[in-house]
């Protein structure tokens, strides 16, 4: 099968390795130059545009962008891939962006004879390369089960979360209650330790308890791997700042409202303007460790 | 083994019973002349009051009461325990109450000659009429194991978690977590909803990712067993409402701000005020299902 | 001096009018018909569109649209006024949005050789027919001045915030803060009542001392005229709403946190979404009312 | 008129001597020596205990004392004024205290037969000294009357606020508003600067439009005296952070939702952590400075 892939950036290159190591047959677009070199050099073609991606002969289009931005400039643009590619060809966007922005450029796709799916990853860079992400998939059944085999060939958990956008809603309500946890993690251990307990002891307790949460077990902001390497690597502060960011402002399209998640957001943009943008998000107790 | 019992409450009335069939000699107290009754008719012994419980050849004194008034009213007060009991017999508390007074009163029984453990539970009144509570235990480790078997009569898990007080500031750490992330599990699965996803599947990828924890996986707020009987029965939102109110008198105490602890507090208080205070605590989600 | 409007809305139609009875010579474009034909019977002439009217002889274009979006459409979109506009034409925006926007317009404007100038206003309906509007205007200060004697003509207070972009600064951080001071009011107020003491008492009391406020003299949501009226008319919760999210969102641009403002923001949300939008934004107090 | 004063403290220490210098005939009582001599030295006549001031021949005693454990002690405790004072004796508490211990103590004096009102102030030590102290008075109008000679000794506003414990409800109400509206201030005008405006340029706008309010005028955490002097003197961070937890704890006793207040008292408990519980209150705005 031949496969268009456009983003070759920390996320896309990786992924894209894992296609060719499985024998798809790949053509690649990125605007940076060593990024193409690095595929071209692990078995892939190279193209000089999206819109020239569009006109070659692939069965599937994948892309890993940044922003929403990004994902509709590239789909909706005027020398965008919609402008240029056949009806029929499965496009996949594996960007985290809007539901919103998702939903916008599925039904235009749709509208132009073409099938997509919005398939979020979450696993950072390191699932990337190991090829264990989790793809939240939106889309309609038949292009996921047409996308399972790609899919499966750089993730692990391939979930199917029913219509166009949901794999975007997935991402950001799991995010969402990620980033709150972890602040929770950070306020319940400091209070604990400020009031005279040992940090291990209490995640332990906490960990067969009712308080025990992903961020406490795996990810604990003072005994967790991340602490014990002075919380460098890991999911960056800035990444969960952006994906609150996305929440928020979803929640803000639906007047749904999110105050936790609100006010968890302004506390990882003051983390953020701190500074810390680039440590992993379990270091966000340092907020609470100030005097 | 002889021990006194004081308070006969919805809590302390199954564990005195677990007591008794476990074997032990019981004394109790309650000013509640049913709960009495009934205890006695399970083989208890009455005293007329804490002075003459502490007055009377028992070697270990449990007591468990509603807030950190009665237990320092029962402990320090003129005709307290304290006045009375002989030195040596071994204190325990399974009040849920604050840190701060839990070792004041420690410290009034050390000076008396009475080594005391704070023993808050978790596991609520099904886990105290079961025999599975959870005992958090603050103090000495030697006083610890001497009550190690009496708690085992009443529970199922009995973890030491320090020095005096410990035990309190264990509950409180956990259960504030808890609160945060239940509210945060709230503000998730209601936003996914709202933006189109079901929320059985939301809640079956969020348990197998980063956003799990014990508040989506046990007692989700739409998917969970509460929800399913009409938030009846469970662990009160009221008694939510209590536990953060102790961590955020905890906080204040030690200067530790708690943000989202404090807003999660705030939260259960207005649901509370709109006479929510008996459903169980997961039906906060209601807050966001308005409009 | 002839002058070119775009925008008759609810707001932008009474500063069209203030216009035609101060002399002023007015083309006005609006894709309301009614809302043109009423202009025209005051004495404006019509054009077909942004583009049409950028072709005529107008020295000063004046636009008040809903949102970001309509402005970068009407200015910089394939058919908008810049690339149709002679330079030198003078360009105010009167719109409220955000001022990364705001600033991104101006400086294509100035690129296109237009000076412009943002120029959001405050006073609502009744400021625009009385001509009684603030007007918060970022630009260069000769820019400023030629503008002065139109913009008189619709308001009272005219004040310069300094280059361009600033006068969104300035109304974004003011209604952010009267938000955050409404809010604070309506716990203030409810507190207090709650507790016993008469609401206008209490009014009386704070509006002589510290926590006085326009929030709390003004437009107090106990005992202010909007209360007395069931909340009818008045700056809308819905508009508070938007606002508040221009708000966040440029403190999302830059980093700044602002903590308060996002609850704030949060709970005007919750407010509209239970069908609140169109009250007053001091009927935010019914949310501490509840129970 | 012969007059009993318990507390010479930074705030009790001037007004007594405020009723010295009116004429007044003053019997005093503090734990502090030197206070005491300050004020025979004045004029004042010593007493050993506040039972010994019960025991003498005053119409009114006055306390003010650090909180409310403080007040209950003298006069509700076992050598309290309570159990030796004469019936009839006018008791004023000018202590900022919650409005539930106000009125415990108010009714308990009632039983004894001594009219009681609270009398919090505001004005701070500046205020102490020049006799132009805020007096928000609860209890009986009699009572009020009688009293406000003395007050207006002290003071230049005395207002009745309502029956017993009002005057508390009347500074906790007005003082979480302050807080509020504080932090409101300091993160609109951090945006603005952020976002390019001058300081004193935003803040003029804001104190002629609708987001004026005390803070913004008097006290400006950027542009204002304090700020001007390194934020040394005026009302402390940590007096703020005191008023700020007697409102939440106010609220939680009447289930009465206070959100923006509860995350402003974590915000002062933050700041407060950081050492800077000294430094004027509106030295808040630091906390959004960093970075």
């Amino acid at each position: 099968m031949r496969i268009g892939f456009i983003g070759l950036g920390n996320m896309g290159g990786p992924m894209a390795a894992n296609l060719l190591k499985a024998g798809f047959d790949l053509s690649v677009f990125d605007l940076s130059e060593p990024a193409v070199r690095t595929a071209v050099a692990q078995g892939a073609q190279r193209v000089g545009s999206p819109a020239e991606l569009a006109a070659a002969d692939v069965e599937v289009i994948i892309s890993m962008l940044p922003a929403a931005q990004h994902v509709k400039q590239v789909y909706l643009g005027e020398n965008g891939l919609l402008a240029k590619v056949q009806p029929g060809v499965l496009l996949i966007d594996s960007s985290t962006i809007d539901p919103h922005s998702a939903r916008e450029v599925a039904a235009a796709a749709k509208a132009h004879g073409n099938p997509m799916l919005d398939a979020p990853v979450s696993g950072g860079t390191a699932g990337a390369s190991a090829g264990t992400l989790t793809f939240m998939v939106g889309g309609e059944t038949v292009d996921f089960e047409r996308a399972r085999p790609l899919l499966a060939a750089m993730g692990k958990n391939i979930v199917h979360c029913g219509g166009a956008g949901n794999g975007q809603v997935a991402k950001v309500a799991n995010n969402l209650l990620l980033g709150i946890s972890m602040i929770g993690v950070a306020e319940a251990m400091s209070l604990g330790v400020k009031l005279g307990m040992d940090a291990e002891v209490l995640a332990g307790i906490i960990n067969t308890s009712s308080g025990r949460c992903w961020s406490s077990e795996v990810n604990n902001p003072l005994t967790g791997a991340p602490a014990a390497r002075g919380y460098s690597g890991g999911f960056g502060s800035d990444l969960m700042l952006k994906d609150l960011g996305l929440a928020s402002e979803a929640a803000r399209q639906v007047r749904q409202p999110v105050l936790l998640g609100a006010l968890a957001q302004q506390l990882y943009q003051a983390f953020s303007a701190q500074g810390n943008g680039q440590l992993d998000f379990s270091a966000i107790v340092k907020l609470y460790q100030q005097g």
